[in-house]
């Protein structure tokens, strides 16, 4: 029985890592998931910080709920540096997690969950400059290339995309809604 | 009676903020300061995060001492990112602490103060992005232009140089060396 098409919400602004966006977001598709890409504002491109990817955005994040999604997924780079600032990305966090929607970050993405209180208590991957972030945010880091702990999965960097989308993939059917 | 003359080591790496980097190092010449850039390595151009500066490294980070120097400042951008990675840079704050150098942080460079583990306990400003990050460290955060806690200044943004300048040359001088 085929079960609907997964819709995978890319959350990024400016600066995110061109490779770790493209790989994430070829693999999602090839699975047969939507992708998402959910922005600070529609009607503009945002640029990859290597200049190699620009993209449009698909859904403004000011307005969305989880629930309009099967999971969602942070790429690194300078992005999650801007997207930590602005509340409508860190609502949209912590309603995924109130809602049991899968949570993904690879690289710097973690920092998004440490502004979202995400982290307390759990165990994190991440890009190694963070560690101690993670760590004074009260998460266990270990360095492994991709950690699931509850509804949040982390990955380190672009060599870990494989396995982090097959997680994600893995927890958005499992928790079926 | 003229003092010697001060030397500042600005410390940076690829992807420092071009303006920030610009602005605090003309000031300090102007004040009669001498600017050392310290970074990686010699023999290559380090490049400000718009690609508006190239600049050479008068002294490789490895072998430094702390008190080679009157005062430490560092440029925010991406470059704080990279800096908190590597051992000598975090061995030279940590040495300056110690023989009560002056450190100055803009922007992103405290980022390089939480892995030095020299934020516990100070009042700090810096970029909106990582008020979290200096709080989880045990910092004091506070939202000013500049502020001085003990040897450390901090300062928020381009904005704040000139008072973050000041304040780091007034320090240079008050601890005679």
């Amino acid at each position: 029985m085929p079960s609907a098409q997964l819709r995978i919400a890319v959350l990024i602004d400016e600066g995110f890592d061109d490779d770790e966006f493209s790989a994430m977001s070829a693999q999602f598709e090839n699975a047969g998931a939507r992708v998402m890409i959910v922005a600070p504002f529609t009607g503009r491109l945002y640029s990859g910080r290597r200049g190699r990817v620009d993209t449009a955005c698909d859904v403004a994040v000011h307005g969305t709920r989880a629930a309009m999604f099967s999971a969602l997924a942070i790429p690194g780079g300078y992005s999650p540096d801007r997207l930590r600032m602005r509340h409508a990305f860190l609502d949209l966090i912590r309603d995924a997690l109130a809602t049991n929607i899968p949570i993904g970050a690879v690289g710097h993405g973690p920092q998004v969950l440490i502004s979202a209180n995400a982290i307390k208590g759990r165990t994190i991957t991440c890009w190694p400059s963070i560690a101690i972030d993670v760590k004074n945010a009260g998460g266990l880091y270990v360095d492994r290339p991709v950690v699931q702990d509850g509804g949040i999965v982390t990955a380190r960097k672009i060599d870990d995309i494989g396995p982090f989308v097959e997680a994600i993939l893995r927890m958005a059917h499992t928790d079926s809604r």
